[in-house]
């Protein structure tokens, strides 16, 4: 078997945050590029939060023109499961160690032609380690020619990796995102991976990588194509109405909101997903 | 032993659902003299639902001047618990079956000036049999003659019936409405009760009775008091962010929501709680 770099976890946590912290700049500086061309040149404001227990991490929130409000997390944090969670986690049936990287980005936006949009990719080691995340879009209306496209740049993003990621990846988002006591998914879906560990660290961390960078590209031509588009106040509160729902799946059923507010994590980091604004 | 309604259990869900729909129509009533006195004289809209399993309720709701929204929902269910829910409830060792009614009501005020308040009152019947309900109030702005006011009132209802019920039933109201991720109370509190049954049927249902009757009454009088106070954008703005607590609140513990919602309720009357608009 030849050396693979999974063998060398403090090299992979390593590359893992360095490669967050960029991830994390490029994101905000692509997103600042919108707000330049499209509103009134708005940037995000940053906040450094600690976690007791270990590790911290900074939050980066904009008000703008375009985005109504974006929020990117970056965060390392590490130290000891609970005995009850560590049940639910894997690697820690000898030792309940871990440490966690990652980034996550939720955009409301201010057109309600254009879809809200969510991604997070984040590195993870207990006695394992693994790679999870995903993408998704939220949009008000509707819009073939949109889903089209972004699913498209989805299944490019794994083909380059896996043939066999896109399917499976994509039916995991669907059923994650899905709202039971509405019976309606939270949006149009995308993919979420979890536990990705394929034995080949370059090959999982290059499609983490992948998906990391596609999100802003992406999501730039889809704000590019609705920029433009005039809406009525009907429109605004149709996109409010879909915000409660986003609120909804968020408190009920995301497990990385509940899990955090439930384990004394950074309140204020961990509903920066909430929408700025929602109704009923 | 005196005979006492209690093993008359037909009896008593009899007089609990006539009760019931008395109540819902008086409170209903005295909200709509509000509207009519303050207000353009907004009226309540009902809509009937049926709950698979057996019984339904009725929703009634009203978007006014005054009352920014409030909901009034009376429901009559009966059925069989899950095996998995029945453990959390009394009197189902042998038998699974139950039957409940209630009202319950949740005012999201326009003023900012003016609290949210809650209140439910419910019967319900398993082998075993009890009451349950409370009042509380969620101020955007606390007000120290408000708080004396509203918890003196209550106060005085809990003695008319015990002399120790206030004490308790006050602690069990500010435990519950609790957010632990903020480390902040929902509101002002007031009183909270579960599992009630003397042994008396008429004190217990004449407890309730008064709990039920006091709200409108009460609560007219914190209207009154507030009606004419102005406010600025930014005592709204400070109204629809303590909103945002109370989804947050109600979305992660409150447990009568979560159980509708994870049970195939009906979600339209278990989120008329939602306030009309919130922030974050």
């Amino acid at each position: 078997m030849l050396y693979d770099m999974y063998n060398n976890i403090d090299q992979c946590k390593k590359e893992a945050a360095q490669w967050y912290f960029y991830l994390r700049d490029f994101i905000c500086q692509q997103f600042e590029l919108i707000e330049r061309d499209f509103g009134n040149g708005k940037k995000f404001q940053r906040k450094l939060w600690n976690r007791d227990g270990g590790g911290g991490g900074e939050m980066s929130i904009m008000h703008g023109d375009v985005f109504e409000k974006v929020g990117v997390n970056i965060s390392t944090v590490f130290g000891e499961f609970s005995e009850k969670f560590a049940k639910e986690i894997p690697g820690t049936e000898i030792n309940k160690v871990f440490w966690a990287c990652g980034v996550s980005v939720v955009a409301h936006m201010n057109s309600p032609f254009i879809p809200a949009i969510h991604m997070n990719t984040r590195f993870i080691a207990t006695e394992k380690c693994w790679f999870g995340g995903g993408i998704d879009l939220t949009p008000t209306f509707r819009d073939n020619d949109e889903e089209r496209f972004f699913h498209t740049q989805l299944e490019e993003v794994c083909n380059k990796s896996d043939l066999n990621y896109y399917k499976e990846f994509k039916k995991a988002c669907d059923e994650y995102f899905f709202l039971a006591h509405r019976n309606e998914s939270r949006g149009i879906g995308g993919i979420f991976y979890d536990y990705l560990n394929s034995g080949d660290w370059e090959k999982d961390f290059e499609f983490n990588q992948n998906v990391g960078i596609s999100m802003p590209n992406i999501f730039t031509k889809i704000v590019e194509s609705k920029i433009n588009k005039l809406w009525a106040d009907d429109d605004k509160e149709a996109q409010l109405i879909k915000r409660g729902r986003y609120v909804e799946f968020n408190l009920l059923y995301d497990r990385g909101t509940r899990f955090g507010l439930m384990t004394n994590g950074n309140t204020e980091s961990i509903l920066m997903s909430m929408p700025p604004h929602a109704i009923w």
